[in-house]
């Protein structure tokens, strides 16, 4: 180093690897928006405030709005001194509550918090009772009327291995290829709460709510397990039922 | 009836009983109070909408803010010929989503929410973790450092049976008698969430909370359990721990 270089600019930029949860009730999606809050927003202000350096982070990828996350992972390039668990510290000190930093490491040099994604796990809770919950009433959707997980879990073993999910991807988002593979769609009941536990490769926008909200239909007998297995070999979302209510829905794992 | 009398005055009065779930934490408790939300606010004002009367309901017993419930139970009189179904009905439409009404059925003549309670039943829950949830933050306490459940175990088994709880009554709130019996003290763990699940004939203010910051501090190992004890034959408050926080709290089951 001579003294005309500036220290800045020799020092080398790491990568940094955090592990967020989030209650994204009160949010507009983990993406920035314009106008409205984000989770990625929150914690790209307070990381420049640490670092006094515009920071830009990388999610695995996008949640929507309402939708939360026990294993969101995103990364960041920083050439800060400041060890991990430091920034970690401080964010959870400046971060509001709804938004916690459970791990802020090293990665390695070619790490990318998106396109490194081995799998991702989603988890959908369904309340199935006859009167509403207040108590948790922003981590489930509820249902009425008696929904047959059985009938559901058969139509979801469909999902599994690589298909071609065209049916089930959001209206006006559209991907080259709709073609991704799902390792496991299973249900599992605990009193009155079913969860849908979806692991894959990558998802579609809204893949994971439209999935629910058809097997919804097929739990209350308005679809049978076969005519869900045609709908999905259809390629067509208008054959699909309804998009499950974001707030249901949890960003669970992300493997790398 | 002659022409004389409004329809009104003769018809009898009936006692309806309601079982009430809520999220206690927007409100300041269930008792109505001067300036502040407060969860029986909200119901009186519907029920006296929906009946056209000035409604009182009459609660188990207080809420501290911030304190949730799965079975709250109350009563009002009405001579209105509206059905209990279709109150709840209503109830349930117009109430803000936190509140939710479980139940509305006629009760005998005798039933009094408060006066012919027979047991208690609260629960609180302890995030036992390095991070802090974002995720339900709002229905338990979250404690960093490990906690020895055994010993608290062993500690809480101090309470069951007829005790002077003295100790444990919040400061500025004397009762006559500070006697009361408890069936069940009980820890439960399930991952990091420890449960603390307590029966009893009665509870004094804060009483839950002041059991609860205390033998926290037994599982921290800032107090043995027989030191615990002691606290507890003691009659006095100034001996006994922190005021467990009133959101791990939740009014569970009240027996009648």
């Amino acid at each position: 180093m001579t003294s005309m270089d500036s220290p800045e600019k020799n020092k080398p930029l790491k990568i940094f690897k955090l592990l967020v949860e989030y209650d994204g009730t009160n949010y507009h999606g983990w993406q920035i928006q314009p106008s409205d809050a984000s989770i990625q927003n929150e914690i790209q202000k307070i990381l420049s405030l640490i670092t006094q350096k515009n920071i830009i982070i990388h999610g695995s990828g996008r949640t929507d709005a309402g939708v939360h996350a026990i294993g969101q992972v995103a990364h960041f390039e920083s050439a800060t001194s400041i060890l991990p668990e430091k920034i970690q510290t401080a964010l959870n000190k400046m971060l509001p509550d709804d938004i916690v930093i459970k791990k802020c490491a090293y990665a390695k040099a070619d790490f990318h918090a998106r396109y490194s994604v081995k799998t991702k796990t989603y988890n959908y809770r369904i309340l199935n009772s006859l009167m509403p919950a207040a108590v948790n009433r922003h981590y489930s959707w509820h249902i009425k009327k008696s929904l047959d997980i059985n009938l559901m879990q058969t139509a979801a073993d469909f999902l599994v291995g690589t298909r071609d999910f065209k049916a089930f991807e959001g209206v006006g988002s559209p991907k080259k290829s709709t073609i991704r593979k799902l390792y496991k769609a299973q249900f599992v009941k605990e009193d009155e709460i079913i969860t849908f536990i979806v692991t894959g490769s990558g998802f579609l926008k809204f893949m994971v709510r439209n999935i629910v909200g058809t097997l919804v239909d097929v739990g209350l007998g308005k679809l049978t397990p076969d005519e869900f297995n045609e709908i999905l070999n259809s390629r067509d979302r208008s054959n699909a039922g309804m998009t499950a209510p974001p707030h249901g829905l949890f960003l669970k794992h992300v493997e790398y």
